[in-house]
């Protein structure tokens, strides 16, 4: 399976900075292996996503980059494929079947999630626009059901190398076991 | 298909007016009929959801209710089935084709999302807590994934009725219609 990675456009730090970092964990939790922020540099967004992996573990990066079009520009040159999620595009069951198989054939896989403005020549950049259903709601919930889909939910019982916490699971209260 | 409904707790609108105004288009947009908000009264959140209902289409309805042991009383007397959404609950795969037997005989679904704490009676007065992977993410993801799995991905490709605009969707750009 390549690698995963979520651009996240146009963050700004008062507005931005509980979605972000939703984002960032859902990009964690749901089988990305990277988060790049473009937009005002956020140390302590960068700080809390890296507290969570010390202590979650698994492989996962978050770091950010001013020149977004850069970090499109070189995952098209290495031969990566590029999915910009939006309202506007195909809608998922039409194309998923499409996308996971180039994904699985080995093409590095790039997500784009806009904030609130969304320059129009990210939709030209994409391989592929896709909508998470039509309607407007959340690119959170969007992100995370579109790499359920691509991983056909096998992405919710991963395991998390080097984690330190691990939760037990429960019907009713909390258990968390401490790993070393 | 019987009734679903989110209930949304411990709102505080400057700290979370984003990430619920994302519960409640999520709650729409995977399928639920109804979100249910308990905490500080935020009509400006309550309008901005139902402007969307206006131009979007569809039956979805937005409240407040200050008292929610009462919304969880009421929805238990009536015969409902309790979810609380939780990253210390049984794991979604493991419970997810009980539940959805359940609800597609006929109970009607409460699914309960909190905010910063949940208080501890949350977990015991829930019939299920479950947990969308056992990983910190986002609680708009976790309603998100869980609706979607309950629904077996057909939210996606649902009708709105009433709509006055519709997406038509496009590989790249926009394109909306109003249809009266």
């Amino acid at each position: 399976m390549s690698k995963i990675a979520v651009l996240r456009l146009g963050h700004r730090i008062t507005r931005d900075q509980r979605i972000t970092t939703h984002i960032a964990l859902v990009a964690r939790a749901y089988g990305a292996s990277e988060v790049i922020i473009a937009g005002e540099r956020d140390r302590r967004l960068i700080g809390s996503v890296e507290r969570v992996v010390e202590r979650w573990g698994g492989d996962f990066a978050a770091r950010f980059e001013d020149d977004w079009k850069k970090v499109i520009r070189e995952w098209r040159k290495s031969g990566g494929l590029i999915v910009h999620l939006t309202m506007y595009g195909v809608n998922l069951p039409d194309i998923i079947h499409e996308l996971r198989e180039k994904w699985r054939s080995g093409a590095p896989l790039l997500v784009i999630v806009g904030g609130e403005k969304v320059p129009g020549e990210v939709f030209r950049f994409a391989d592929y626009n896709v909508a998470i259903s039509n309607q407007p709601h959340s690119e959170v919930a969007a992100l995370a059901t579109f790499l359920d889909w691509l991983h056909e939910g096998k992405e919710l019982t991963r395991e998390y190398p080097g984690a330190k916490l691990k939760v037990i699971p429960q019907l009713r209260g909390k258990k968390v076991v401490y790993l070393k």
